[in-house]
Protein backbone atom coordinates (compact mmCIF):
# COMPACT_ATOMS: atom_id res chain seq x y z
CA UNK A 1 0.00 0.00 0.00
CA UNK A 2 1.56 3.15 -1.02
CA UNK A 3 2.90 5.70 2.02
CA UNK A 4 0.00 8.27 1.06
CA UNK A 5 -2.59 5.90 2.16
CA UNK A 6 -0.77 5.58 5.60
CA UNK A 7 -0.86 9.25 6.11
CA UNK A 8 -4.63 9.16 5.75
CA UNK A 9 -4.91 6.67 8.84
CA UNK A 10 -2.10 8.94 10.88
CA UNK A 11 -4.71 10.57 12.50
CA UNK A 12 -6.36 7.68 14.56
CA UNK A 13 -4.11 6.48 17.32
CA UNK A 14 -5.16 2.66 16.73
CA UNK A 15 -4.28 2.06 13.09
CA UNK A 16 -6.48 -0.47 11.08
CA UNK A 17 -5.29 -4.39 10.46
CA UNK A 18 -5.69 -4.62 6.48
CA UNK A 19 -4.70 -7.67 5.12
CA UNK A 20 -3.91 -7.64 0.99
CA UNK A 21 -3.99 -11.08 -0.40
CA UNK A 22 -1.24 -11.56 -2.52
CA UNK A 23 -2.62 -12.43 -6.05
CA UNK A 24 -0.85 -13.97 -9.18
CA UNK A 25 1.32 -16.16 -7.63
CA UNK A 26 2.19 -19.00 -9.80
CA UNK A 27 1.23 -22.98 -9.16
CA UNK A 28 3.95 -23.83 -6.14
CA UNK A 29 5.64 -27.12 -7.38
CA UNK A 30 8.06 -29.35 -5.52
CA UNK A 31 12.05 -26.99 -4.94
CA UNK A 32 10.14 -23.89 -5.85
CA UNK A 33 12.17 -20.78 -4.35
CA UNK A 34 8.63 -19.46 -2.07
CA UNK A 35 10.51 -16.65 -0.54
CA UNK A 36 11.16 -15.81 -4.19
CA UNK A 37 7.99 -15.75 -5.41
CA UNK A 38 6.21 -13.91 -2.21
CA UNK A 39 8.45 -11.04 -2.47
CA UNK A 40 8.03 -10.83 -6.64
CA UNK A 41 4.19 -10.82 -5.58
CA UNK A 42 4.68 -8.19 -3.11
CA UNK A 43 6.52 -5.71 -5.63
CA UNK A 44 3.46 -6.79 -8.31
CA UNK A 45 1.12 -5.82 -6.10
CA UNK A 46 3.00 -2.71 -5.54
CA UNK A 47 2.99 -3.28 -1.45
CA UNK A 48 6.00 -2.96 0.97
CA UNK A 49 7.44 -4.81 3.97
CA UNK A 50 7.79 -2.70 6.91
CA UNK A 51 8.56 -3.53 10.53
CA UNK A 52 6.00 -4.90 12.46
CA UNK A 53 4.42 -6.68 8.79
CA UNK A 54 3.15 -10.20 9.16
CA UNK A 55 3.24 -12.66 5.78
CA UNK A 56 0.55 -14.88 6.77
CA UNK A 57 1.14 -18.72 4.30
CA UNK A 58 -1.61 -21.04 3.70
CA UNK A 59 -0.23 -24.74 4.46
CA UNK A 60 -0.78 -25.88 1.03
CA UNK A 61 2.02 -24.11 -0.71
CA UNK A 62 4.46 -24.37 2.13
CA UNK A 63 3.87 -28.49 1.41
CA UNK A 64 4.40 -27.97 -1.93
CA UNK A 65 7.31 -26.43 -2.43
CA UNK A 66 8.91 -28.72 0.25
CA UNK A 67 7.64 -31.80 -2.08
CA UNK A 68 5.93 -33.46 0.68
CA UNK A 69 3.57 -35.31 -1.69
CA UNK A 70 2.95 -39.19 -0.86
CA UNK A 71 1.34 -41.54 -3.38
CA UNK A 72 -0.68 -44.17 -2.39
CA UNK A 73 0.69 -47.06 -4.97
CA UNK A 74 4.10 -46.51 -2.28
CA UNK A 75 1.96 -47.29 0.93
CA UNK A 76 1.51 -50.45 2.61
CA UNK A 77 -1.04 -50.55 5.15
CA UNK A 78 -0.32 -51.82 8.02
CA UNK A 79 -3.46 -54.30 10.00
CA UNK A 80 -4.51 -51.28 12.62
CA UNK A 81 -4.66 -49.26 9.26
CA UNK A 82 -6.92 -51.17 7.43
CA UNK A 83 -9.18 -51.97 10.54
CA UNK A 84 -9.73 -48.25 10.92
CA UNK A 85 -9.75 -47.96 7.37
CA UNK A 86 -13.03 -49.91 7.46
CA UNK A 87 -14.16 -47.92 10.58
CA UNK A 88 -13.94 -44.93 8.64
CA UNK A 89 -14.50 -45.79 5.53
CA UNK A 90 -11.28 -44.23 4.11
CA UNK A 91 -8.97 -46.23 1.95
CA UNK A 92 -6.48 -47.97 4.50
CA UNK A 93 -3.17 -46.36 2.41
CA UNK A 94 -4.58 -43.17 3.80
CA UNK A 95 -5.36 -44.18 6.64
CA UNK A 96 -1.41 -45.50 6.99
CA UNK A 97 -0.62 -41.61 5.62
CA UNK A 98 -2.32 -40.48 8.34
CA UNK A 99 -1.15 -42.54 11.03
CA UNK A 100 2.61 -42.36 10.23
CA UNK A 101 1.83 -38.24 11.07
CA UNK A 102 -0.06 -38.92 14.35
CA UNK A 103 0.67 -39.47 17.97
CA UNK A 104 -2.74 -40.74 18.66
CA UNK A 105 -5.70 -41.63 17.20
CA UNK A 106 -8.71 -39.32 19.21
CA UNK A 107 -11.73 -40.23 17.48
CA UNK A 108 -12.91 -42.79 14.28
CA UNK A 109 -16.13 -42.84 12.95
CA UNK A 110 -17.66 -43.20 9.16
CA UNK A 111 -16.23 -40.10 7.08
CA UNK A 112 -14.31 -38.82 10.41
CA UNK A 113 -10.53 -39.80 11.23
CA UNK A 114 -9.75 -36.79 14.51
CA UNK A 115 -5.87 -37.54 15.45
CA UNK A 116 -3.48 -35.67 17.65
CA UNK A 117 -1.23 -34.69 14.83
CA UNK A 118 2.62 -35.43 15.86
CA UNK A 119 2.94 -31.71 15.92
CA UNK A 120 0.96 -32.31 18.80
CA UNK A 121 -2.16 -30.17 17.55
CA UNK A 122 -6.06 -32.11 17.29
CA UNK A 123 -6.89 -32.58 13.61
CA UNK A 124 -8.88 -34.27 11.24
CA UNK A 125 -6.98 -36.71 9.10
CA UNK A 126 -3.75 -35.11 10.04
CA UNK A 127 -4.65 -32.45 7.88
CA UNK A 128 -3.63 -34.30 4.81
CA UNK A 129 -5.71 -33.69 1.22
CA UNK A 130 -5.76 -35.02 -2.12
CA UNK A 131 -3.38 -32.88 -4.55
CA UNK A 132 -2.22 -33.19 -7.89
CA UNK A 133 1.50 -33.70 -8.20
CA UNK A 134 2.41 -32.23 -11.12
CA UNK A 135 3.87 -34.36 -14.15
CA UNK A 136 2.16 -37.76 -12.27
CA UNK A 137 -1.51 -39.14 -13.15
CA UNK A 138 -1.52 -41.23 -9.96
CA UNK A 139 -3.39 -40.03 -7.20
CA UNK A 140 -1.03 -38.01 -4.64
CA UNK A 141 -1.85 -36.75 -0.99
CA UNK A 142 -0.08 -33.68 0.44
CA UNK A 143 1.39 -33.92 4.24
CA UNK A 144 1.84 -30.83 6.37
CA UNK A 145 5.22 -29.83 6.17
CA UNK A 146 8.00 -31.70 7.86
CA UNK A 147 8.58 -28.55 10.76
CA UNK A 148 6.17 -25.62 10.43
CA UNK A 149 8.05 -23.62 12.29
CA UNK A 150 11.15 -23.78 10.76
CA UNK A 151 9.40 -23.49 7.78
CA UNK A 152 8.01 -20.10 8.62
CA UNK A 153 11.48 -18.97 9.91
CA UNK A 154 13.18 -20.07 6.89
CA UNK A 155 11.01 -18.03 4.65
CA UNK A 156 11.22 -15.07 7.32
CA UNK A 157 14.92 -14.78 7.30
CA UNK A 158 14.82 -14.34 3.50
CA UNK A 159 12.09 -11.83 3.47
CA UNK A 160 13.82 -9.91 6.41
CA UNK A 161 16.90 -9.98 4.69
CA UNK A 162 15.12 -8.47 1.63
CA UNK A 163 13.33 -5.87 3.09
CA UNK A 164 15.62 -5.01 5.86
CA UNK A 165 12.25 -4.88 8.13
CA UNK A 166 11.42 -6.74 11.04
CA UNK A 167 8.60 -9.54 10.23
CA UNK A 168 6.50 -12.06 11.21
CA UNK A 169 5.52 -14.92 9.32
CA UNK A 170 2.47 -17.34 10.07
CA UNK A 171 1.87 -20.87 8.20
CA UNK A 172 -2.08 -21.96 8.35
CA UNK A 173 -4.23 -24.77 7.74
CA UNK A 174 -8.31 -24.75 8.38
CA UNK A 175 -9.11 -26.71 11.21
CA UNK A 176 -12.69 -27.76 12.62
CA UNK A 177 -13.75 -27.06 16.09
CA UNK A 178 -15.15 -29.40 19.26
CA UNK A 179 -18.36 -27.76 19.76
CA UNK A 180 -19.00 -25.53 16.61
CA UNK A 181 -19.46 -26.12 12.69
CA UNK A 182 -17.17 -24.92 10.19
CA UNK A 183 -13.47 -24.63 9.64
CA UNK A 184 -11.32 -21.96 11.08
CA UNK A 185 -7.74 -20.57 9.88
CA UNK A 186 -5.89 -21.80 12.62
CA UNK A 187 -2.03 -21.60 13.35
CA UNK A 188 0.14 -24.72 12.26
CA UNK A 189 3.56 -22.87 12.28
CA UNK A 190 4.80 -19.31 13.30
CA UNK A 191 8.24 -17.32 13.29
CA UNK A 192 8.59 -13.72 14.72
CA UNK A 193 5.05 -12.99 15.88
CA UNK A 194 3.96 -13.57 19.52
CA UNK A 195 1.43 -16.73 19.72
CA UNK A 196 0.08 -16.13 22.75
CA UNK A 197 -0.64 -12.42 24.27
CA UNK A 198 -0.46 -12.39 28.04
CA UNK A 199 -3.15 -9.62 29.34
CA UNK A 200 -3.04 -11.27 33.16
CA UNK A 201 -2.39 -7.89 35.06
CA UNK A 202 -3.50 -5.46 32.51
CA UNK A 203 -5.61 -3.37 34.04
CA UNK A 204 -9.08 -2.55 32.05
CA UNK A 205 -10.25 1.33 31.83
CA UNK A 206 -11.71 0.79 35.17
CA UNK A 207 -8.76 -0.66 36.92
CA UNK A 208 -9.89 -4.37 37.50
CA UNK A 209 -7.45 -7.16 36.02
CA UNK A 210 -8.67 -7.87 32.68
CA UNK A 211 -11.13 -11.22 32.40
CA UNK A 212 -9.43 -12.58 29.31
CA UNK A 213 -6.30 -13.62 30.35
CA UNK A 214 -4.49 -15.20 27.31
CA UNK A 215 -5.31 -13.95 23.74
CA UNK A 216 -4.14 -16.53 21.03
CA UNK A 217 -3.28 -13.39 18.34
CA UNK A 218 -1.51 -15.70 15.98
CA UNK A 219 -4.90 -17.36 15.60
CA UNK A 220 -6.95 -14.46 15.70
CA UNK A 221 -5.05 -13.69 13.01
CA UNK A 222 -5.03 -16.64 10.93
CA UNK A 223 -8.59 -16.86 10.99
CA UNK A 224 -8.46 -13.21 9.77
CA UNK A 225 -5.97 -14.29 6.89
CA UNK A 226 -7.81 -17.42 5.89
CA UNK A 227 -11.00 -15.01 5.72
CA UNK A 228 -8.90 -12.57 3.78
CA UNK A 229 -7.77 -15.71 1.10
CA UNK A 230 -11.60 -15.57 0.84
CA UNK A 231 -13.15 -19.12 -1.04
CA UNK A 232 -10.28 -19.29 -3.70
CA UNK A 233 -7.95 -20.39 -1.25
CA UNK A 234 -6.17 -22.52 -3.87
CA UNK A 235 -5.42 -19.71 -5.86
CA UNK A 236 -4.53 -17.01 -2.98
CA UNK A 237 -2.61 -18.59 -1.05
CA UNK A 238 -0.93 -15.78 0.84
CA UNK A 239 -2.08 -12.82 2.72
CA UNK A 240 0.40 -10.07 3.29
CA UNK A 241 -0.74 -8.25 7.02
CA UNK A 242 -0.42 -4.18 7.71
CA UNK A 243 -1.33 -3.27 11.56
CA UNK A 244 -1.03 -6.29 13.79
CA UNK A 245 -1.38 -4.65 16.92
CA UNK A 246 1.02 -6.33 19.36
CA UNK A 247 4.83 -6.40 19.34
CA UNK A 248 6.99 -9.45 17.21
CA UNK A 249 8.76 -11.55 19.14
CA UNK A 250 10.39 -15.26 18.75
CA UNK A 251 7.71 -17.82 19.45
CA UNK A 252 6.99 -20.93 18.36
CA UNK A 253 3.70 -23.19 17.99
CA UNK A 254 3.81 -24.95 21.20
CA UNK A 255 2.81 -21.88 23.57
CA UNK A 256 -0.68 -22.51 21.47
CA UNK A 257 -1.06 -26.04 22.02
CA UNK A 258 -2.74 -26.97 25.36
CA UNK A 259 -0.54 -29.70 27.51
CA UNK A 260 -2.99 -32.53 27.61
CA UNK A 261 -2.68 -32.65 31.09
CA UNK A 262 -4.94 -29.64 31.46
CA UNK A 263 -6.90 -30.54 28.51
CA UNK A 264 -10.61 -31.29 29.57
CA UNK A 265 -12.38 -32.20 26.07
CA UNK A 266 -10.31 -35.20 24.53
CA UNK B 1 -11.82 5.24 4.37
CA UNK B 2 -11.88 7.99 2.03
CA UNK B 3 -13.00 7.08 -1.37
CA UNK B 4 -9.57 8.16 -3.21
CA UNK B 5 -7.85 5.06 -0.62
CA UNK B 6 -10.35 2.53 -2.32
CA UNK B 7 -9.64 3.53 -5.99
CA UNK B 8 -5.75 2.25 -5.00
CA UNK B 9 -7.26 -1.16 -4.71
CA UNK B 10 -9.29 -1.19 -8.11
CA UNK B 11 -6.02 -3.16 -9.83
CA UNK B 12 -6.58 -6.28 -7.32
CA UNK B 13 -9.61 -8.56 -8.40
CA UNK B 14 -9.65 -9.68 -4.76
CA UNK B 15 -10.10 -6.62 -2.13
CA UNK B 16 -7.98 -6.34 0.91
CA UNK B 17 -10.09 -6.92 3.77
CA UNK B 18 -9.77 -3.74 6.12
CA UNK B 19 -10.86 -3.51 9.89
CA UNK B 20 -10.45 -0.18 11.64
CA UNK B 21 -11.04 0.20 15.30
CA UNK B 22 -13.91 2.70 16.03
CA UNK B 23 -12.06 4.83 18.82
CA UNK B 24 -13.73 7.71 21.16
CA UNK B 25 -17.06 5.62 22.03
CA UNK B 26 -18.05 6.75 25.39
CA UNK B 27 -18.47 4.07 28.05
CA UNK B 28 -21.78 2.99 27.77
CA UNK B 29 -24.60 3.00 30.11
CA UNK B 30 -28.00 1.13 30.95
CA UNK B 31 -30.66 2.42 27.90
CA UNK B 32 -27.74 4.32 25.79
CA UNK B 33 -28.80 4.76 21.98
CA UNK B 34 -26.18 2.25 20.55
CA UNK B 35 -26.67 2.73 17.11
CA UNK B 36 -26.36 6.17 17.51
CA UNK B 37 -23.03 6.05 19.07
CA UNK B 38 -21.65 3.56 16.40
CA UNK B 39 -22.62 6.33 13.91
CA UNK B 40 -20.93 9.76 15.82
CA UNK B 41 -18.20 7.34 15.85
CA UNK B 42 -18.39 6.03 12.24
CA UNK B 43 -18.57 9.51 11.32
CA UNK B 44 -16.21 11.05 13.52
CA UNK B 45 -13.29 8.88 12.15
CA UNK B 46 -14.14 9.66 8.31
CA UNK B 47 -15.63 6.00 7.78
CA UNK B 48 -18.31 5.64 5.46
CA UNK B 49 -20.94 2.92 5.63
CA UNK B 50 -20.81 0.95 2.11
CA UNK B 51 -22.96 -2.02 0.56
CA UNK B 52 -21.19 -5.34 1.91
CA UNK B 53 -19.74 -3.31 5.01
CA UNK B 54 -20.01 -5.03 8.58
CA UNK B 55 -19.29 -3.99 11.83
CA UNK B 56 -18.62 -5.91 14.62
CA UNK B 57 -19.63 -5.28 18.33
CA UNK B 58 -18.25 -6.54 21.40
CA UNK B 59 -20.41 -8.14 23.17
CA UNK B 60 -20.05 -5.76 26.56
CA UNK B 61 -21.22 -3.03 25.17
CA UNK B 62 -24.46 -4.18 23.71
CA UNK B 63 -24.98 -5.68 27.51
CA UNK B 64 -24.41 -2.72 28.86
CA UNK B 65 -26.83 -0.74 26.15
CA UNK B 66 -29.34 -3.24 27.71
CA UNK B 67 -29.33 -3.10 30.77
CA UNK B 68 -28.03 -6.62 31.41
CA UNK B 69 -26.41 -6.30 34.77
CA UNK B 70 -27.16 -8.38 38.06
CA UNK B 71 -26.03 -7.47 41.69
CA UNK B 72 -25.13 -10.37 44.10
CA UNK B 73 -26.49 -9.06 46.99
CA UNK B 74 -29.85 -9.52 44.89
CA UNK B 75 -28.85 -13.55 44.31
CA UNK B 76 -29.91 -16.07 46.41
CA UNK B 77 -27.72 -19.16 45.74
CA UNK B 78 -29.85 -22.62 45.54
CA UNK B 79 -28.41 -25.80 46.91
CA UNK B 80 -26.80 -26.86 43.80
CA UNK B 81 -24.82 -23.46 43.14
CA UNK B 82 -23.44 -23.77 46.88
CA UNK B 83 -22.26 -27.17 45.24
CA UNK B 84 -20.90 -25.84 42.69
CA UNK B 85 -18.74 -23.06 43.71
CA UNK B 86 -17.14 -25.42 46.37
CA UNK B 87 -16.17 -27.44 43.38
CA UNK B 88 -15.31 -24.31 41.65
CA UNK B 89 -14.14 -21.82 44.23
CA UNK B 90 -16.31 -19.22 43.02
CA UNK B 91 -19.09 -17.16 44.78
CA UNK B 92 -21.90 -19.14 44.55
CA UNK B 93 -24.38 -16.41 43.90
CA UNK B 94 -22.51 -15.67 40.90
CA UNK B 95 -22.37 -19.44 40.33
CA UNK B 96 -26.19 -18.90 40.24
CA UNK B 97 -25.99 -16.79 37.62
CA UNK B 98 -23.81 -18.75 35.25
CA UNK B 99 -26.61 -21.33 35.91
CA UNK B 100 -29.62 -19.52 35.50
CA UNK B 101 -28.23 -18.64 32.06
CA UNK B 102 -26.61 -22.06 31.30
CA UNK B 103 -28.66 -25.34 29.41
CA UNK B 104 -25.80 -27.48 31.08
CA UNK B 105 -22.84 -27.81 33.06
CA UNK B 106 -20.06 -29.68 31.04
CA UNK B 107 -17.43 -29.49 33.29
CA UNK B 108 -16.44 -27.94 36.80
CA UNK B 109 -13.07 -28.26 38.28
CA UNK B 110 -11.01 -25.45 40.53
CA UNK B 111 -10.97 -22.05 39.06
CA UNK B 112 -13.14 -23.72 36.09
CA UNK B 113 -16.82 -23.56 35.01
CA UNK B 114 -17.96 -24.63 31.29
CA UNK B 115 -21.13 -24.57 29.92
CA UNK B 116 -23.65 -25.21 27.89
CA UNK B 117 -24.74 -21.21 27.65
CA UNK B 118 -28.65 -21.30 26.95
CA UNK B 119 -27.97 -19.86 23.67
CA UNK B 120 -26.50 -22.91 22.51
CA UNK B 121 -22.47 -22.78 22.53
CA UNK B 122 -20.18 -23.82 24.92
CA UNK B 123 -18.74 -21.57 27.31
CA UNK B 124 -16.98 -20.39 30.36
CA UNK B 125 -18.85 -18.85 32.96
CA UNK B 126 -21.90 -18.57 30.63
CA UNK B 127 -19.82 -15.29 29.64
CA UNK B 128 -20.60 -13.22 32.47
CA UNK B 129 -17.95 -11.10 34.15
CA UNK B 130 -17.18 -8.79 36.77
CA UNK B 131 -18.55 -5.33 35.34
CA UNK B 132 -18.91 -1.81 37.21
CA UNK B 133 -22.57 -0.86 37.21
CA UNK B 134 -22.21 3.22 36.85
CA UNK B 135 -23.63 4.52 40.07
CA UNK B 136 -23.49 1.57 42.18
CA UNK B 137 -20.53 0.85 44.61
CA UNK B 138 -21.99 -2.65 44.61
CA UNK B 139 -19.95 -5.94 43.11
CA UNK B 140 -22.05 -6.25 39.70
CA UNK B 141 -21.61 -8.32 37.05
CA UNK B 142 -22.75 -8.68 32.78
CA UNK B 143 -24.45 -11.01 31.54
CA UNK B 144 -24.86 -11.47 28.05
CA UNK B 145 -27.71 -9.65 26.09
CA UNK B 146 -30.58 -11.72 26.05
CA UNK B 147 -30.94 -12.71 22.33
CA UNK B 148 -27.40 -11.47 20.45
CA UNK B 149 -29.05 -12.24 16.96
CA UNK B 150 -32.46 -9.57 18.02
CA UNK B 151 -29.52 -7.10 19.30
CA UNK B 152 -27.51 -7.17 15.86
CA UNK B 153 -30.27 -7.14 14.18
CA UNK B 154 -32.01 -3.97 15.65
CA UNK B 155 -28.13 -2.24 15.55
CA UNK B 156 -28.27 -3.33 11.91
CA UNK B 157 -31.46 -1.74 11.29
CA UNK B 158 -31.23 1.81 12.17
CA UNK B 159 -27.02 1.86 10.58
CA UNK B 160 -28.90 0.52 7.21
CA UNK B 161 -31.34 3.40 7.46
CA UNK B 162 -29.28 6.38 8.28
CA UNK B 163 -26.66 5.05 5.46
CA UNK B 164 -29.12 3.30 3.27
CA UNK B 165 -26.02 0.45 2.32
CA UNK B 166 -26.86 -3.10 2.89
CA UNK B 167 -24.70 -4.61 6.10
CA UNK B 168 -23.65 -7.13 8.00
CA UNK B 169 -23.81 -6.69 11.98
CA UNK B 170 -22.00 -8.95 14.42
CA UNK B 171 -21.64 -9.14 18.04
CA UNK B 172 -18.47 -11.01 19.67
CA UNK B 173 -17.42 -12.30 22.54
CA UNK B 174 -13.87 -14.00 23.88
CA UNK B 175 -14.14 -17.56 24.01
CA UNK B 176 -11.73 -20.07 25.08
CA UNK B 177 -10.69 -23.37 23.36
CA UNK B 178 -11.17 -27.40 23.55
CA UNK B 179 -7.21 -28.19 22.95
CA UNK B 180 -5.70 -24.51 22.51
CA UNK B 181 -4.25 -21.97 25.01
CA UNK B 182 -5.45 -19.07 24.35
CA UNK B 183 -9.08 -16.97 23.65
CA UNK B 184 -10.58 -16.31 20.50
CA UNK B 185 -13.02 -13.70 19.42
CA UNK B 186 -16.21 -15.81 18.45
CA UNK B 187 -19.45 -14.82 16.98
CA UNK B 188 -22.71 -14.84 19.77
CA UNK B 189 -24.99 -13.17 17.42
CA UNK B 190 -25.10 -11.94 13.59
CA UNK B 191 -27.72 -9.81 11.43
CA UNK B 192 -27.24 -9.98 8.14
CA UNK B 193 -23.73 -11.77 7.20
CA UNK B 194 -23.68 -15.46 6.82
CA UNK B 195 -21.96 -17.68 9.37
CA UNK B 196 -21.33 -20.05 6.99
CA UNK B 197 -20.27 -20.50 3.75
CA UNK B 198 -20.77 -23.41 1.99
CA UNK B 199 -17.68 -24.64 -0.14
CA UNK B 200 -19.22 -27.63 -1.29
CA UNK B 201 -19.62 -28.63 -4.75
CA UNK B 202 -16.71 -25.50 -5.48
CA UNK B 203 -13.53 -26.60 -7.36
CA UNK B 204 -10.23 -26.00 -6.55
CA UNK B 205 -7.89 -24.99 -9.46
CA UNK B 206 -7.22 -28.31 -10.71
CA UNK B 207 -11.29 -28.77 -10.40
CA UNK B 208 -11.15 -31.17 -7.94
CA UNK B 209 -13.99 -30.48 -5.05
CA UNK B 210 -12.43 -28.77 -2.13
CA UNK B 211 -11.69 -30.16 0.88
CA UNK B 212 -12.84 -27.46 3.03
CA UNK B 213 -16.68 -27.93 2.93
CA UNK B 214 -17.95 -25.53 4.95
CA UNK B 215 -16.09 -22.33 6.39
CA UNK B 216 -16.86 -20.60 9.43
CA UNK B 217 -17.15 -17.35 7.92
CA UNK B 218 -18.58 -15.23 10.44
CA UNK B 219 -16.38 -16.81 13.18
CA UNK B 220 -13.26 -15.54 10.96
CA UNK B 221 -14.31 -11.92 11.43
CA UNK B 222 -15.21 -12.20 15.14
CA UNK B 223 -11.46 -13.36 15.56
CA UNK B 224 -10.07 -10.95 13.11
CA UNK B 225 -12.16 -8.13 14.59
CA UNK B 226 -11.36 -9.07 18.17
CA UNK B 227 -7.69 -8.90 17.15
CA UNK B 228 -8.16 -5.34 15.52
CA UNK B 229 -9.84 -4.03 18.73
CA UNK B 230 -6.43 -5.09 20.63
CA UNK B 231 -5.53 -5.26 23.91
CA UNK B 232 -7.95 -2.30 24.89
CA UNK B 233 -10.78 -4.12 24.29
CA UNK B 234 -12.83 -2.20 27.09
CA UNK B 235 -11.65 1.12 25.67
CA UNK B 236 -12.10 0.23 21.43
CA UNK B 237 -15.16 -2.18 21.36
CA UNK B 238 -15.99 -1.89 17.49
CA UNK B 239 -14.57 -2.07 14.55
CA UNK B 240 -15.70 -1.18 10.92
CA UNK B 241 -14.97 -3.95 8.75
CA UNK B 242 -14.35 -2.95 4.64
CA UNK B 243 -13.85 -5.95 2.55
CA UNK B 244 -15.52 -9.29 3.89
CA UNK B 245 -15.16 -11.63 0.80
CA UNK B 246 -18.95 -12.95 0.69
CA UNK B 247 -22.07 -11.80 -0.15
CA UNK B 248 -24.02 -10.77 2.66
CA UNK B 249 -27.88 -12.53 3.81
CA UNK B 250 -29.89 -13.11 6.51
CA UNK B 251 -28.50 -15.98 8.78
CA UNK B 252 -28.91 -16.43 12.65
CA UNK B 253 -26.14 -17.72 15.63
CA UNK B 254 -27.83 -21.31 15.50
CA UNK B 255 -26.04 -21.99 11.89
CA UNK B 256 -22.56 -22.21 13.50
CA UNK B 257 -23.72 -24.70 16.56
CA UNK B 258 -23.07 -27.77 16.06
CA UNK B 259 -25.95 -30.35 16.61
CA UNK B 260 -25.31 -32.41 20.21
CA UNK B 261 -25.49 -35.34 18.16
CA UNK B 262 -23.31 -34.22 16.17
CA UNK B 263 -20.95 -33.23 18.73
CA UNK B 264 -17.68 -36.01 19.63
CA UNK B 265 -16.44 -33.86 21.96
CA UNK B 266 -18.75 -33.16 25.70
Amino acid sequence: MAPSVWRAFAKSKLPPLVLTPLQGLPWVQPGDDLPALLLAAILRQGLTLQDGDVVVLAQKIVSKAEGRYRLLSEVTPSLRAVELGAETEKDPRLVQLILDESNEVLRARPGLLIVEHRLGFVSANAGIDHSNLPGSAEDAYLLLPQDPDASASRVRSTLQQASGAQLGVLIIDSHGRAWREGTLGTTIGLSGLPGLVDLRGTPDLAGRPLRVTQLAAADELAAAASLAMGQAAEGCPAVHVRGFPYALREASLNELLRPRERDQFR
